[in-house]
């Protein structure tokens, strides 16, 4: 079989680019529907997998472009080996979102609203295996059931959230924060579950060792994650230090994402799960200053790799038995059993942290969704031979159902009107400032600057998932939300706190507008010595075709900076190329406010791009008596040099301009232009400086 | 084999895991030496690989991490799938940076030259193979052979020639020109060739059909090259409006990537290389408007990819085949005539072209060192059987040696003193500008806009390497060539086209400064509603505890802003945080200057971060007479609160902030300070203020 890897390597390279575009169709189609993206390129595994449309013969293809591989593996491992690496990718990545040492400090009530929720998820999953294969509680399947029940997925539930401006709401801060402290015990969990399924199975199956045997191999595997997790979160600094000795951030940041790969695997050896090697990863680094360069640097590995994960898992997904009957019903079971879990074990708790009944609902309605993690889990189950294809298949019902439903359960909890909290303790009147800085990067930089700042405040920044542009933050009663969508940022808090987020807001464009003030000051005309006599420059023998005779004048009539832009554009359209004389003059005077083109011994260059000229043209204008133009060397302006070229068309602008500023930095042809008696003269004279400077 | 598929997956990730770190430490160690980090990365692979240390058992690796998979494949399939996905995004960026189009209009020369010396490699690889294997010409081996040592890898010339200023001599705009012929010549002579060995392999082998046939075969081989490729270049601008369905870049970008592993997924099915395909579709989209886009969201891609490439292919080099006497013998032999290829093969058509004997010779050196793509093709020819272990050694001496040693010859080359021009046509004294823009984010920002203004001009604009950050520009007789560093710009040219330079980065300064500028024109306390009478706003009660009893006034004495402004730190002193005031005046000041902190009804906010503060703290102040202090209203600032924080931990400076500016936006508030006649009732009062807030 490996003698064809040629032919193998056809087909991956395939089967990736078909997935990259279907995950993102059916990602697209999910988005119009409302619903999770997860769940649009899950399903786009399932349609376009090897037990659907995947099989279909096409040419070049006898056996489908998405043949089955085997029983127990239904893609190649090449692919399923890409989907691995994601889903290392996709937990390193959830581990450094959250910043659990600064966390703990804010949310008592997420750390046992978040435990409640994951036990009881836990337990009543594995009773549902209990019951259904009449086996014990330490079954491996039952193990395996309660397991995969317990993570939330709560980018969903951000995304309800931040749709109805609840996000600062006691109810939606809550759920945020247990979400952090749910999937801190997942992992837990996991680890501890993996290792008794790995003794068990190792004994050959089911419940053949006691009690105390499976205590301790439980606090073994709890203990592996207590080591690994204490040391990352102590050697945390020593670990970001010695990244950056890899001075460039994509190095870094890769070396930290092969860290976690590096880890997973360990913790694979060790019989445990790849994925806790991978949190506890981005968990030890998430509160080092390298975080969010790492967030962002692998942003794009984890737009390819993840979409693939979720669509591999669907492509495991048997058709023909997910639709059985008994996978049906199970799955109905599981299904309600994993919803009642969340609503109760997150409810209860929520009512002794000063919820009432309808906040304790909404609270445990927010957590109903599960996603990702369940989703690798089962992948780990099915691949290990623990799950077979109906139970994998059940995993998914859970999965879709949860996902698909929870989403008007949690709005309808939203809509019940009357407050969640018993006590009013403060005001909910949210309020959100919008802004749009005309560009993404803009807009990141500002994001970057205002959550460093926020940072720096002391609050716990919670960015919801990586793909959604969402964030959080949160300092004692204060809690903001931002969001970023393309070059739009939106940050909602509670009217109390406006006046913060405005200060905060004003500080961070101040400071990058001092920035940019620098970088233009220090490179103002004198300092970067435009006016340095003795510098060669070229003109280009082009520049002499963009002159018009008729674009001349020795008599502008203009005394103010406005009249004289005003002759000049109307000079311009003498040479034919000007469509509409008002916007070009528009065009100009907006470079003109920016800065004064206004430069030494009387001469300015007043210019600009404009989509009402079909090409670069140029009209020379001589005021007698001068015109304040705002000059660098606050001479009056005599010499005037208006160049104004397309925008969309290629055109030689900058070239022309400093061609003329060349020529005409010499005052002496300065003096010359000045004593020409008339528009031809001037126009010859001209032509002359520049054919003498294109010669020498 | 594939039951175990959990522990395989485990064995990936450590793998690409210790993959990961070892390409940056032996790229690392190759860029001390100042050689290719791509040779670094290959001998990673050559010393971590299945042939040397990788075979070491270790525990929990009985066999060694990198154990050998196979004869015919040294790595797992699935790590081999990596590498293969790392050819296509290294293909498809090529071609991304290659705008084929506009690049035709400007060199002539770098065409035939490029042409000159693909030929001349082709043919001497061709007769290496024959001469030592006693066939004919057309024998599969020679052909690799041939079509190996075709292809430049111009990114280490154009490192020397960026570090001894010599991108912009007329050498070395000339092999920079050829390089990227050469990447188009030898991707066509690719296609050909795969064509002739896929006719040749169906037929059993060797030389057993004749001439015609050979030529039909080669003819569809290029038909089909040709017809993608013209495709692609029509319809590119349909292409990239189709990819801006997708709204998002990162998600447009990947399925542009998606595009050159289907396009490479089909070629392969039709016999030829995937990574003609790869490079089409790079090349296709190289001329529209999202090709920087593209190139820069695949950036952290094509990092933790394309190493994996390199080392795989030193993983497959059998260390003791490589030092057998025949493989080091045959690998001097075909070295050298790769060498004597390039540079007889480019130097000869140099002569024609203006260059003198030196200049020729410059350029056929700067043309020498192959890389990527031979090892591409030699990985095909590997697993295909055509070449076996030791011929692939041959091929990894012969790029080794040339990289290795062509950067000696290359600058000894360009050490020679003369002109390499036959005329003068022009100065070639170079100048360099530099910027610092203290952040990358700026840096890039300033690039970005510079380069699309240079292609607005009409420039041809190439970039070197995706991870080099070398770009050339060249348009007529002008050429420059950026470089970014971290926040570093730099940007060489001739002499004499310095003023262009100046200017055209001064527009571009000048654009981003008004950018920023609006941004904050836009959000000015007043626009923001800063003042807003009826908002309301919480201050922490934390915030009394840093008003210290000694640091309030009522009796300042100064009459300038920064006489107020050393009274103020003078104050701050006392509250015993500050350690140096100086460095806190300075810090302060530095704030102030940016834009006045002067506010409404006579209050003042001076604050600022500070190293030289132990914690945040605050001082009090009332000038009787008041100060002109710039302030929003103009009036004269008689209450002054100034803050100052540590820079470095974090601390509630902007909480503070607003907590403040609310209390004191209510005139009636200032007044009663104002009536304050000592200090300690003046505190107390500020007390009473914030006390009031925090319970309402």
């Amino acid at each position: 079989m490996e003698g064809d890897i040629t032919a193998r390597m056809g087909n991956l390279v395939i089967q990736i680019g078909v997935l990259l575009f279907a995950v993102r169709f059916f990602g697209f189609l999910a988005k119009k529907a409302r619903i999770s993206s997860v769940l649009g390129e899950l399903i786009a595994g399932v349609v376009i997998g090897p037990y659907a449309l995947g099989a279909i013969p096409l040419p070049g293809f006898p056996s489908g472009i998405f043949s089955l591989n085997s029983v127990s593996l239904a893609v190649t491992p090449e692919l399923y080996g890409f989907s691995i690496v994601a889903s290392v990718i996709l937990l390193f990545a959830s581990g450094l979102e959250t910043d659990l040492a600064l966390f703990l400090r804010y949310s008592l009530a997420g750390g046992v609203i978040g435990l409640g929720g994951v036990v009881a998820s836990f337990l009543l999953g594995d009773v549902a295996g209990m019951m259904v294969f009449g086996c014990g509680i330490m079954d491996v399947r039952c193990l395996f059931l309660g397991i995969m029940s317990t993570a939330t997925s709560v980018g969903i539930t951000a995304r309800i959230l931040s749709d109805k401006k609840k996000m600062d709401s006691p109810e939606g801060v809550t759920i945020l924060a247990s979400a952090v402290f749910d999937d801190v015990l997942g992992i837990i969990l996991l680890a501890v579950v993996m290792g008794i399924v790995a003794a068990l199975s190792s004994e050959g199956g089911q419940v053949s060792i006691d009690g105390v045997k499976i205590l301790l191999i439980a606090a073994r595997a709890f203990g592996i994650w207590l080591v690994f997790t204490a040391a990352g979160l102590v050697f945390s600094k020593k670990i970001a230090n010695f990244l950056k000795i890899f001075k460039h951030s994509y190095d870094f940041s890769i070396c930290a994402l092969g860290i976690a790969l590096l880890l997973g695997g360990f913790f694979e050896k060790q019989g445990l799960a790849m994925i806790i090697g991978a949190y506890i990863t981005g968990l030890s680094l998430s509160a080092t200053d390298i975080a969010a360069i790492i967030q962002e640097r692998i942003h794009g590995l984890y737009k390819f790799f993840v979409p693939l994960f979720f669509a591999v898992m669907g492509m495991m997904v048997n058709m023909r038995e997910l639709m059985s009957k008994n996978v049906l019903a199970f799955g109905a079971f599981y299904t309600l059993l994993a919803v009642m879990a969340k609503v109760v074990g997150c409810g209860l708790p929520a009512l002794g942290f000063g919820f009432n009944l309808k906040g304790a609902l909404r609270i445990g309605c927010g957590m109903i969704p599960r996603g990702e993690v369940a989703l690798i889990i089962a992948g780990i189950g099915l691949t290990a031979g623990i799950l077979d294809e109906q139970m994998f298949g059940v995993v998914i019902l859970m999965t879709l159902v949860t996902t698909l439903f929870a989403p008007p359960l949690i709005s309808a909890s939203l809509s019940i009107n009357g407050k969640g909290t018993k006590k009013e303790a403060r005001s909910t009147d949210n309020v959100a400032f919008t802004w749009d800085f005309g560009s993404d990067e803009i807009a990141d930089l500002v994001i970057d600057i205002f959550l460093k700042d926020l940072r720096s405040e002391g609050f716990y920044v919670q960015m919801m998932n990586i793909s959604d542009g969402i964030s959080q933050a949160r300092k004692d009663g204060i809690s903001l939300s931002i969001t970023e969508t393309e070059s739009v940022v939106k940050i909602e808090t509670s009217a109390e706190d406006s006046g913060f987020v405005k200060n905060a807001m004003y500080e961070v464009l101040i400071r990058l507008g001092n920035l940019v003030q620098d970088l233009k000051e220090n490179y103002v005309p004198e300092k970067i010595n435009f006016f340095d006599q003795s510098e060669v420059s070229r003109t280009s023998s082009d520049i002499l075709k963009l002159f018009a005779p008729d674009a001349v004048s020795v008599d502008l009539k203009g005394t103010t900076k406005e009249q004289i832009l005003q002759e000049m554009v109307m000079l311009l359209a003498n040479s034919g190329a000007v469509r509409n004389w008002e916007t070009v003059l528009a065009d100009v005077r907006e470079r003109e406010n920016i800065m004064s083109t206004g430069m030494q011994h009387g001469v300015a260059f007043p210019h600009g791009k404009s989509d009402a000229v079909t090409h670069t043209c140029v009209a020379l204008g001589i005021s007698r008596n001068g015109v304040d133009f705002d000059s660098l060397d606050g001479e009056k302006c005599k010499v005037f040099v208006m160049i104004v070229s397309p925008k969309k068309t290629s055109s030689p602008h900058m070239l022309l301009l400093s061609s003329m500023s060349y020529i005409l930095r010499d005052e002496k042809n300065v003096e010359e232009l000045l004593k020409c008696p008339d528009a031809k003269s001037l126009f010859e004279k001209m032509k002359e400086f520049a054919a003498r400077k294109n010669n020498s």
